[in-house]
């Protein structure tokens, strides 16, 4: 029997793909979901998303590093933005980071109600999906989008998660977005950087002077880290589990 | 000036885009705006779109051709189904027709919200494109989906409007959805009855044995009839307006 795959665009048809036995994988490139992989890869002992900047800000002078933005800009209370290279060794390494973005945390919490909630950037893609192949579950991958919207960026690397899912022959998949994604993916990787001109959320970096980050968050593998959701809290994934 | 064009996957995001001015053009391949597209083609006077099955089933007995089906199936208190091949002279001609789908009608209502609400089907894709050219305003096309779901036949039509469009020089687009509608549009349509074999809802279709109305609904350009809804009735564009 294959397991079936699927894609969803958006959080805000995330119920419409809703079973509990769903493994999630939340992807949010640019850039909330690289930046959570940076931070593990820099020695963060956990991260805590938080969906409101109100909540977030509940957590000022409480002796956590607090990270978050809102549209892409740094919120006026926190320690630093969104840009995974905020997340450096020196800032992160033990520490418990509270953090809030303006898609990628709330999409991480709404999967929370799935058996399995993973995080995944093009930094960890491919020991995201050796695992997923090894512990072969439905999966869902869940783009964080823009405000609901979809994004060009969360799906080239859904569609790259299909791919590499699809050949090892354990996954099979009717869904249209997957088969969209996967299709836009082998359209864009021969000259991915080229086509990331394309994305909207390009542009809104770029115009921000936040694009510095583009090119690290398409390199793949730079971890086999695996962050996973689990009662409110992002860790590195337990091997020895 | 350019005029922006939107693509919206899943009327479960309209909001997102929602803005009054906006001229909406709904897309719902297979099959409700291809069989709208047929029914005026055979002179239906209008049709009227209905939500809900039980609003549907309160115009019973009243003199009017009723049609209808959820998830393919015609509800068994209509005259006919959703298939464009029902949809005949001897049918529709100079009648109202009261009509409800899973997903078709519900799009055109929630559109009713903006300026203008135009249904743009493969039958009638270059009159839609040369109205849109001709009187250039920001345009975003809704596709239908599937139960709020992407839908990759709704996206190729959206792909096929938008390539048409930005090939005028009076529109252009920021819009991801846009953009992976075009590419998407472009790596099918040189070979586009064998890329719809990917289509989920193609093979819905199939396993109900509706799918006999796939060709037809792919062909381009049979009438260039433009029905509008306005005032909850969809009628024939008046071009001498």
């Amino acid at each position: 029997m294959k397991h079936p795959i699927e894609v969803c665009f958006s959080p805000a048809v995330f119920q419409d793909f809703y079973k509990p036995d769903l493994r999630v994988v939340v992807v949010d490139v640019l850039r909330a979901t690289s930046s959570i992989c940076t931070a593990f890869m820099h020695g963060a002992e956990k991260l805590i998303p938080i969906g409101s900047v109100d909540e977030l800000r509940g957590f000022v002078n409480m002796g956590h590093v607090l990270a978050g933005e809102r549209n892409g800009n740094t919120l006026d209370f926190v320690d630093f933005g969104n840009s995974p290279y905020n997340f450096t060794r020196d800032k992160v390494e033990n520490k418990s980071v509270i953090y809030s973005t303006t898609n990628g945390t709330k999409a991480i919490q709404l999967a929370s109600r799935c058996k399995e909630v993973l995080v995944a950037s093009f930094l960890n893609i491919s020991s995201v999906c050796k695992y997923l192949d090894e512990n072969q579950e439905s999966v869902l991958i869940l783009c964080a989008g823009w405000k609901n919207r979809f994004s060009l960026e969360d799906t080239l690397l859904a569609g790259a998660i299909c791919e590499k899912l699809l050949e090892t022959s354990h996954f099979s998949t009717v869904c249209d977005s997957a088969v969209s994604s996967l299709d836009l993916w082998q359209l864009a990787k021969h000259d991915l950087m080229q086509y990331v001109e394309k994305c909207a959320q390009r542009h809104r970096l770029k115009a921000k002077g936040l694009d510095d980050v583009l090119e690290y968050c398409f390199t793949r593998d730079l971890t086999d880290i695996i962050p996973v959701y689990r009662d409110g809290v992002l860790r590195p994934m337990d091997r020895s589990d």
